[in-house]
């Protein structure tokens, strides 16, 4: 097998040089750079994994940066993403921010150096979203909305839709007292979702009743304390995402409300544990598979210099379960 | 400062010796890896970054090989890794295997191509075993016991105790009745814990009841069907990991069963979902936390020439939360 001396033999440089062009970053004349590729092509020498992926300038490593991969919907989501990945010969490489900007801006630029094909991101930091604007690889935002990026695409769902389906599900059920654990503002799921509850309670001229809620669990259960204090004839409620709704179950049921009898009550996502917990939850669906699958296809089209389509809203659904029931 | 011809005079071996031992790849005799590496220590060598990247051709990756993202016992395992990976200057480059040993054989491959600082794995594969045992990386495997390997560490809990924890908790809880939801007796995990309870029915000349159960939730589903229909008198079950126990608690209850009054209940593993489940379950920690920290360490340990143990047994202990009550 030839070696790197081999090349440079052939190509009369010294081995660094040969190093330098396949390292595409330090000076090297024209003539000499086209004579160590034609030495590289004439011995077939074939440099490890490593030192391939930077000649070739891609690493068959897609990064995937998520806040919390212990969360259910980040881990399906990366999930899918190490699916799609896997059968199309990419590797992920898994960062967990903690929604920590420091950390997001560290690894978007360790991936950039690593030469990563291309980057998928659920950040809620507008500074990351510029580092993203400004980044040189294909950067996949995933549940967000980006503004001000040319190369770059959004995956996300019909968060809007979303928020009227749970409002007009629980009126369907028969709910008068309707309170919505509304998650953050500054997110496109929250104000969208707001949006959606809002529209129809102008429509039919409900009164909003609204406590405003994080997506982790443990703000889930502060939510649902107040939620008690507040609004102690609530009969339904709407929770800002699947791990509040199972929070609010919690606190719920310690204050001896009986779900559904007492108090209806449907989640956002459709995670995994919506169906695994008991009582089986009622949620809006988003396609979190197709979600992970559709932003690799765009990181591998990107790759290939095929087209791809920059904004993508993908449709969400009502999965009637157990903590909900439509008056007869 | 000193070079790596100092290091090489004092152990008394060439410079290229100790870049193969800093390498880590070739064979180089083991009492003379010993002077090396001691060599090393004594001189305080400390190459730079660059070149020792260049040198040890070391990518500051670790790979990690999980059956499935999606479990939780996995991404919070995951999670500890990438965070103990991440504050010591490391990324992993996560694998989901589906427990496909073609996959995990063709991932390890990959990883030592890329020249990974070394592997994290949770395999039941045998075949997977022999791969990693000839492996060129540092391979830490946790969750399993590795039989056969020089130069791989493993770290795992003791679930011998844990199941001894688990059958005497039912006991204090005052259970006449105890079914126990085995896990699979081919990995350790699940052959060490059915030892512990094993061991304390014959102590107490306790009647076993035994259903087998694979770890997964819908196979829950499947056993806690079996265990109704088989054992009408059930008072006490010791699920084989918690998330088996969350598939029975739906089972039960949807057949009129209260828990803790009817059946008292107890996991393994202390998952996260353990607690923020309704009701709470009793569950034998493991310290997850503790487990992906641990792997980290010995692969850097064993990246700087530094010892490290080889086998890791970590505690456990009882968690009591709702789904067992103890006799006044």
């Amino acid at each position: 097998m030839a070696s790197i001396r081999d090349v440079a033999r052939i190509a009369g440089v010294s081995p660094s040089t040969v190093s330098r062009v396949m390292n595409g970053t330090a000076n090297v004349e024209e003539d000499k750079r086209q004579k160590v590729l034609a030495a590289i092509q004439e011995t077939g020498f074939k440099p490890n994994e490593l030192a391939r992926a930077l000649f070739k300038q891609s690493s068959k490593i897609i990064g995937v940066i998520v806040p919390n991969i212990e969360n259910p919907f980040f881990n399906e989501l990366a999930k899918a993403v190490e699916e799609e990945a896997y059968i199309n010969g990419y590797k992920i490489l898994l960062c967990n921010s903690n929604n920590n900007t420091e950390k997001e801006l560290m690894n978007i630029q360790m991936l950039n150096q690593m030469k990563a094909d291309g980057i998928i991101i659920l950040t809620y930091s507008d500074k990351t979203g510029q580092a993203i604007a400004s980044c040189q690889l294909p950067v996949v935002v995933v549940d967000r909305q980006l503004t001000g990026s040319g190369q770059s695409a959004y995956v996300e769902s019909d968060h809007y839709k979303g928020g009227k389906l749970a409002i007009l599900h629980l009126l369907d059920c028969g709910c008068k007292n309707i309170v919505f654990l509304r998650g953050p503002l500054e997110v496109s799921s929250g104000q969208q979702r707001y949006q959606g509850y809002h529209e129809i309670c102008n429509k039919y001229g409900i009164r909003e009743q609204c406590i405003d809620c994080l997506y982790d669990y443990e703000d889930g259960l502060r939510a649902a304390r107040e939620l008690v204090e507040k609004y102690h004839h609530v009969d339904g409620v709407i929770a800002s995402n699947d791990m509040i709704a199972i929070a609010t179950y919690k606190i719920l049921t310690r204050e001896g409300y009986r779900i559904p009898d007492d108090v209806q009550m449907i989640g956002f996502d459709n995670i995994r544990f919506s169906w695994l917990f008991t009582p089986e939850l009622t949620t809006v669906n988003q396609p979190i598979k197709k979600m992970g699958t559709l932003a690799v296809q765009i990181i591998l089209n990107y790759a290939k210099g095929l087209p791809f389509q920059q904004e993508n809203i993908l449709d969400v659904s009502l999965v009637e379960r157990q903590t909900t029931r439509r008056k007869e």
